[in-house]
C-alpha cells in the first residue's frame, strides 16, 4: 500500500518533496488489470537494494524496443519508460516478457533503477521531444550521469544540448544509430559523439550491442566532441540517399532502355551483390525485385513512384552548402526525391513534352556491365564528396575525426554497409591525411578504368532521354575535380564587371585583389567598401 | 555658435534632452576644414521651416551613393547619413556637390530633415548592421513612418523585422535592389515587399528611380507582404548564379572543345546578343572577351578561376531544399563555385586523374550553334525551376505573387535582364495559373526544337570530359519532369524494407499506405509508430 501511496504522490508532488515525505525507497509488485504483474523497482533515494539496470531507455517505438531487446540479449539489464505508459505494459507483457527488462511508469522510477553513473538513452522523435525529455530527466540525475540521444537529431541541436547538459554537471552523448528495425535488434552501426568523459562508461554497452565486421571489429567507436556523432550520422544518411538514388537509376535504365523484366533484373542484382558492389542496398534491391504478391504480381510494380524523405538528406545538402563543399550527387539525390513527389505535374508534363522514345539498340549485356561500372565509379564520387564534407566540418567545428574509423563504423549494421567501405578504411590506413578518396591509388585506378563505361552510360541516357541525375552529376563532378582550370575566371570577370567584386590573377599571389574598370565609365570604387 | 553647441550636445546627450535644452530646431552652415561649407538642416522638433527631404538614406558605400545620385537626378531631395561620418563629408563635398543632397552627421539630423511620413532607407551590409540601424532609427520615428531595407537581406530576417517594426506602429519595406553599381545609378530593378500600407508612400519614388522597359513600364512593383520582396530578390540572385554558370560552360566548351580564341568567342557572344539570348550577361561577356590589358594581353586570361559568392545563391538552394522543390540547376551552379574555389586540390587532382583529352572533330559552326540552343533551353529550365520555388514559397508564406509582374521587374535594370523575360511575362499573361514554364506552349515548343542540339552538346561534353554541370543537370531535370514514371517506386520499396516507412500503391487511392514484410521476418510495426 505504501508503494501505491508513493506512486500516487509522485504524480502530484515534486520529487524531492515526495521523497522527503515518505523517507527511503520503496519496492513494489504492481498488479496489472489482468492479474499479471510487472516488477518495478524504485531506488531513487538511498536504499538497501542496489539498482540493477545497466541503462535506461525512453521511447518504445520500434527502434527503442528493438534496441532494448538487443541490449538484453547481450546480457545487459535495461529499464524502460514511455510517455504513453500503456506501451510500457504492452512491451513488458509482450516481446520483453521473461527478460531482464524493467518496465517503469515514471521517469523517477526509471532513474531509480539505474546503476551509477546513470545512463538514460532517449529514442524519441527528433526535435522538441528530445528537449522535453532532457528537461524532464535532468533534475533527477546526479553529476556525472549521462543522457544519450539515440535519435536522428540535427547536429546543431546536439551541439546545443551537449553544452546545456554539461553546464549542469552531467554528461551528454548524441549518437547516430543506423540499421533500421533489424539493425537495432541484431546490431546497428553506432556513431557516438558528445562529452568525451561519457565514452568510457558507455563503450562496453555500445561496442557489445553494435554490429561487428566479419573480423569481429565493432561498428561503433568514439566520433568526436559535441555534435560530431550526429554530424557523421547525417552524412551517412546523405550518402544513403545517394546510394539509393544511383541504384534506382540503374534499375530505371535496365527497365526503360533495355526493357528488362523484374526477374532478369533480380538476377543482375544477385550477381552484382557477389562482386565489388556487395552491399546491403544491392542485396535488398535483389530481394525487392524478386518479391511477388500473393496474386503473383511483382510487388515493386504496384508501388507508387513518389519518394518520401525524413529530411536528413536535405540536412546534408544544406550542411554542404554551408561548408561550401560541392556535394553534387547527394544534392541531386535529394532533388530527385522532390521531383518524384510532384507526380501529378509529371504525368501532365509527360503529355506535353514529348522527347526521345528510342530504345537502346546495342548489346544489352554490355550496357548492363557498363551500368555496374558506372554505379561503382559514381559511388566512389559520392563517398569522396561525403568525406570532403566531413573534413570541412571537422575544421569548422574543431573535431578530430578518424576517417578510417568512420568507414569501419559504416562497414556493418547500417543501411550503407558494404564491402566498399572496407576499401575506404584501407585507403585511410594507407594515408590518414588523404584529401580526397579520388586521389587514393586504388580508387583512382578503379575510376580511371571505369571511365569509358561510365561515359557510355551517361551518353546513352542522354540520347534516350532517361534521367539519371546522380550518375550524371557524379561524372560531371569527376571531370570538374580533375580540371586544373575551370571557367570561373569568366564568372569572376562578370562579378567584377557588374558588382566591382574584384578578382585574383593567375600571375599574382593569392590574396591580392584587382578591379578592372571594364566599361571605362563609373568610378574605381570596389564592392569591398559596401560597409557603412 | 548655437549650431555648434547643438551639434556638440547631440554627441553626448540623448536627443530629447538636447532638444529640450536648446528649444526649437537649428539651421547652420558648417564650415569644413578646407573652408568649403556643407548645408545641413536640423528640423527634429517643431520648427518654422518644413523639412525638405523626400527620403533619407543611410549607408554611403557604392550602392548607397549611386542610389542617392539617381534619386536626386529624378528630382527628389535626399538626406544621407553614414556611421563613419567622414564619408558623409567626402560624399557631399565630392560626387554630391551642388545637388539637393543633405549630408547629416547623426540619425537625429537625418530624421529631422525628412518630410512625413518619413522614409528612412538603409543600404548597409546585410545582417546585424540592419538590426542595429533599425534599433537606432526606430525611436526617432512617429507612427506611420517607414523604414526601408534596400540591402541583400535574407527573407526570414525581413519577415522578422517587418513584424517588429509594425508592432511599434511604424511601417517596413524590405526591397530587393538589383543592377549593381551602374543599376543603382541609372535605374535598378526593385522588388519591394513588407507593410502594404507603406507602398503608396514610396511608390512614386521607387517607380521613378527604377529601370524602365523600352515600352516605359517601371521595373518595380509591389511584390507582397513581409519577406516577399527579399525572397523574390533571392530567387533572382539564384537565377543569376545559374545564368552566369551556363554562360561559363558555353565559354568552356568553345575554349576547350573547339580551341576558339577570345576574339572568336567575342564575336559569337556579340552575335548571340542580337537574338533570343539578348541579355545583360551575354552583353558583358562579349565585352569581357574583348577586353585587353594595356600590355595587349586578354584580361580574362589573367583572371584566376576561383569564384567567390556572397551567399544568396546558397540561400536559394537552401530555400529550394526547404520547400522540397528540385532546383537542380541553381544547386549545381552554387556547387560549381564551391568546386572552383578548391583550386589547389583541382590542380593536384589534374595530375592524378587523367581523363579524356580528345578534341572535338566535327563542325565547329554546328557545335557553336548547338551551344546556343542548349544554353537557351537550359535557361528555360532554370527559370521554370525558379518560378516553381516562388510558387511553393507563396503557398508556404501566404503571399499572393504576381508572376508576370515579377518577370517585368526583372526585365530591366537588374543583372538577369533579358529579352527572354518578356517572353515569360507573355506566358503568364496567357495563363496566370501556369504551373511550370515548360508547359507554356511557346517555351514547350522552343525546348522541343532545341532537344537534339541540347543532347548533342551534353553528349559531346561527356565524351570529351568537359564538365558542364548546369547545362547537363537542366537536361536531366527536363527528362525527369516529363517522366510520368520515375524509379522512385524502388526507392520506396527500399525505405519500406529497411525502415518500415510504408508506401502508396498505383492501384489504390493516394493517402493509403501499405507495408510489406519483405523478409518474412520481424514484426508488422511500421515506422509511423516511431513516436513516444
Amino acid at each position: 500500500m505504501a508503494a501505491y501511496l508513493c506512486h500516487a504522490l509522485w504524480m502530484v508532488l515534486p520529487m524531492a518533496r515526495c521523497c522527503r515525505a515518505l523517507g527511503g525507497g520503496c519496492r513494489r509488485e504492481r498488479p496489472l488489470p489482468d492479474g499479471k504483474s510487472v516488477q518495478t523497482v524504485n531506488e531513487y533515494t538511498e536504499s538497501s537494494e542496489m539498482p540493477s539496470a545497466d541503462i535506461g531507455l525512453i521511447g518504445l517505438a520500434v527502434m527503442g524496443e528493438n534496441l532494448i531487446l538487443n541490449m538484453e540479449s547481450k546480457g545487459f539489464t535495461v529499464a524502460c519508460f514511455n510517455r504513453t505508459v500503456s506501451k510500457v505494459d504492452a512491451f513488458v507483457d509482450g516481446r520483453a516478457k521473461g527478460r531482464r527488462i524493467i518496465g517503469c511508469r515514471s521517469i523517477e522510477e526509471l532513474v531509480a533503477n539505474l546503476k551509477r553513473p546513470r545512463k538514460v538513452m532517449l529514442l524519441v522523435k527528433a526535435g522538441q521531444p528530445v528537449d522535453d525529455f532532457i528537461e524532464m530527466v535532468l533534475p533527477h540525475l546526479d553529476d556525472g550521469d549521462i543522457i544519450i540521444d539515440g535519435g536522428n537529431s540535427h547536429f546543431p541541436d546536439t551541439i546545443r544540448r551537449c553544452r546545456t547538459v554539461e553546464a549542469s554537471g552531467k554528461l551528454y552523448i548524441g549518437t547516430g544509430v543506423s540499421g533500421g528495425e533489424e539493425g537495432a535488434l541484431l546490431g546497428p552501426s553506432m556513431m557516438p559523439g558528445g562529452s568525451p568523459a561519457a565514452w568510457p562508461h558507455v563503450k562496453e554497452i555500445f561496442q557489445t550491442i553494435c554490429a561487428h565486421t566479419d573480423a569481429g571489429e565493432p561498428c561503433c567507436d568514439w566520433v568526436g566532441e559535441n555534435g560530431a556523432g550526429h554530424f557523421v550520422k547525417m552524412v551517412h544518411n546523405g550518402i544513403e540517399y545517394g546510394d539509393m538514388q544511383m541504384i534506382c537509376e540503374t534499375y530505371h535504365m535496365m527497365r526503360h532502355a533495355l526493357g528488362m523484366s523484374n526477374d532478369a533484373m533480380h538476377r543482375v542484382f544477385a550477381e552484382w551483390n557477389k562482386g565489388e558492389l556487395n552491399s546491403y542496398l544491392i542485396e535488398i534491391t535483389r530481394d525487392i525485385l524478386g518479391h511477388r504478391e500473393e496474386t503473383g504480381e511483382a510487388t515493386l510494380d504496384l508501388i507508387l513512384d513518389t519518394a518520401g524523405q525524413k529530411g536528413t538528406g536535405k540536412w546534408t545538402a544544406i550542411a554542404a552548402l554551408d561548408e561550401g563543399m560541392p556535394l553534387t550527387l547527394i544534392g541531386e539525390a535529394v532533388f530527385a526525391r522532390c521531383l518524384s513527389a510532384i507526380k501529378e505535374e509529371r504525368v501532365a508534363a509527360s503529355k506535353v513534352l514529348e522527347g526521345k522514345t528510342l530504345i537502346f539498340q546495342g548489346s544489352s549485356g554490355r550496357l548492363v556491365n557498363d551500368l555496374r561500372r558506372a554505379l561503382y565509379a559514381s559511388k566512389i564520387v559520392s563517398y569522396a564528396q561525403g568525406y570532403q564534407l566531413m573534413r570541412a566540418a571537422a575544421g569548422t567545428y574543431g573535431w578530430n575525426l578518424n576517417y578510417g574509423g568512420i568507414a569501419l563504423m559504416w562497414r556493418g549494421g547500417c543501411i550503407i554497409r558494404s564491402l566498399f567501405l572496407g576499401k575506404i578504411k584501407e585507403a585511410f590506413d594507407r594515408n590518414p591525411e588523404l584529401t580526397n578518396l579520388l586521389l587514393d591509388p586504388f580508387f583512382a585506378s578503379v575510376v580511371q578504368r571505369a571511365q569509358p563505361a561510365w561515359r557510355r552510360v551517361v551518353r546513352t541516357a542522354v540520347r534516350l532521354g532517361i534521367p539519371i541525375p546522380a550518375i550524371s552529376s557524379a561524372l560531371t563532378y569527376f571531370d570538374g575535380y580533375r580540371s586544373a582550370r575551370l571557367p570561373a575566371n569568366l564568372l569572376q570577370a562578370q562579378r567584377d564587371y557588374f558588382g566591382a567584386h574584384t578578382y585574383e590573377r593567375v600571375d599574382k599571389p593569392r590574396g591580392e585583389f584587382f578591379h578592372t574598370n571594364w566599361t571605362g565609365r563609373g568610378g574605381a570604387t570596389s564592392a569591398s567598401t559596401y560597409v557603412v
